[in-house]
């Protein structure tokens, strides 16, 4: 696939990145932007992001090949219902959202006929925000999850995923319910834990803490508004995962109280292990696994 | 205080950067090591770390002025019996254990009058563990808690604070209850998160984790055998701050399922700001928190 004419629905870190990245892969490619701040859309051209700018999403995707929702995800129903009668027919429509169910639904709710719809999820995150921070290597070596349906246009599926591929990354297909409810377990638990674990503590406590609940709360210091989207979108999962770490958490403190150390060693371990094999396996990913992986090699974590 | 003869028990990680420390700020203090691993003592020696090593614990202890448990939790007891014939009327004991309540009971019950207590745990931590990858300055800039009971010396107290204070470390004063109350908040509760949300994965879940994931689990690739003492000994305060967590976590489905995203961006929020304001606090103090706390003028995390 030639992109040649790429249309970016929400200029920040992820979208600027992209366009980064798309005017290296294809230099003959027109980047345009959507944002509903034209100050944001104003450094997206300077930093060279984009070649083009529109605070108006249905004129920013005329006449696109290729358009990528890259807005929080509470805003994907009607940025789609507002940019459907002007796509192109033959156009591809993908997104960047954390949760897929709602989208992929919506997309083929809305979208008319001849526009293709793709799921997309690119797993590349950082600390920062805003189109001020994009890189055009942000989406190198990460794994990006495609989320075809039955009625899913299997030219375009072959399209994106050369898309995300020529952006460096490394693709998964899941089912968007699969996809939606492995993310509650591995992401929007992880968020609600690290919120809770914060909101919990006294500061007293807080006064005390060490580099393991700074490191184990860090996403908890994540946009609110970007995270409740994503944690109401998909509350059905996320309520099952929320019962399922409870019941792990009980399992952990009947291990505590049975005063078996062998047994309470023999869970930490296997928790260790399979946390370690996961770090192996990412080595050749994420810049944070392999310096992790290399230190590991080191020894594990001494307790503070 | 002036150490003339420090005996250190353990020389892993701590205990060897604490043997490295005291000789750079006390020239003539004679440092004293005990292990039970000949191999470990023999690297302890090579690296500077001790002058003088021994396998058998009384007689490392005979003449110290200072004597440092910095073995496991689980094996002070034992550890305390042993040298309590041999310590010198005088002398002083303190520790490096994560949990305070026990050692500072078996120590106030088996030490002989004249042999004075102060429990401690000084907050340093590191990836690495074993004596090789000892460092003079680690415990600088962290924070040491002393805990004092109404059975404490205070000369004693205020020599074993002077010598944390030498080795750079921040002091803070609790009861033994009280630390271990607020540290299964902050770390024995983080720990079993951890491990929980490692183990209740499956495969394809951690497949697509990414780096928020790998950040929350990190502590979970702690030493098993290190903390099932710390989770056994501290078990009653760790019930209950897992009873908290429970709750939070239930208020925050709550939240999420009145389909309200005011007032969960509002907790969501509300712990973002709790946490960034840890940063700030922290950010004279470990390295983490600081590099963290400027990353953090560039804006919140995004989410994967």
């Amino acid at each position: 696939m030639t992109v040649r004419r790429l249309s970016i629905l929400g200029v920040g870190l992820l979208g600027g990145s992209m366009g980064l990245a798309a005017r290296r892969v294809w230099p003959a490619c027109r980047v345009v932007g959507y944002g509903h701040r034209q100050s944001s859309l104003d450094r997206a051209l300077a930093l060279g992001a984009i070649d083009e700018a529109f605070t108006d999403a249905p004129r920013a995707v005329d006449g696109a090949d290729l358009v990528v929702l890259c807005t929080p995800v509470g805003t994907f129903e009607s940025l789609l219902t507002s940019i459907a009668p002007t796509l192109a027919s033959g156009a591809i429509v993908t997104d960047v959202g954390s949760t897929k169910r709602s989208v992929v639904t919506a997309a083929e709710r809305i979208l008319p006929a001849g526009v293709r719809f793709v799921g997309s999820h690119p797993m590349s995150g950082s600390e920062k925000r805003g189109v001020e921070f994009s890189r055009a290597d942000l989406f190198q070596g990460a794994t990006c999850v495609v989320t075809p349906t039955p009625r899913t246009d299997p030219d375009a599926l072959r399209d994106v995923e050369q898309f995300w591929r020529a952006l460096g990354m490394n693709l998964r297909t899941l089912s968007p319910d699969d996809h939606d409810r492995l993310l509650a377990d591995v992401s929007h638990l992880p968020h609600v834990l690290a919120a809770a674990l914060v909101t919990m503590q006294d500061d007293s406590g807080l006064d005390v803490c060490g580099k393991g609940f700074i490191d184990a709360t860090r996403i908890a210091s994540g946009d609110g508004a970007l995270w409740s989207d994503i944690l109401i979108d998909n509350r059905a999962n996320l309520r099952a995962s929320v019962e399922r770490v409870k019941q792990a958490l009980d399992h952990a403190v009947t291990l505590i109280e049975a005063d078996n150390p062998e047994a309470l060693q023999a869970w930490l371990n296997s928790a260790a292990r399979r946390r370690d094999a996961l770090l192996e396996r990412r080595a050749g990913g994420s810049e944070t696994a392999r310096n992790e992986a290399v230190s590991k090699g080191q020894g594990p974590v001494t307790p503070v």
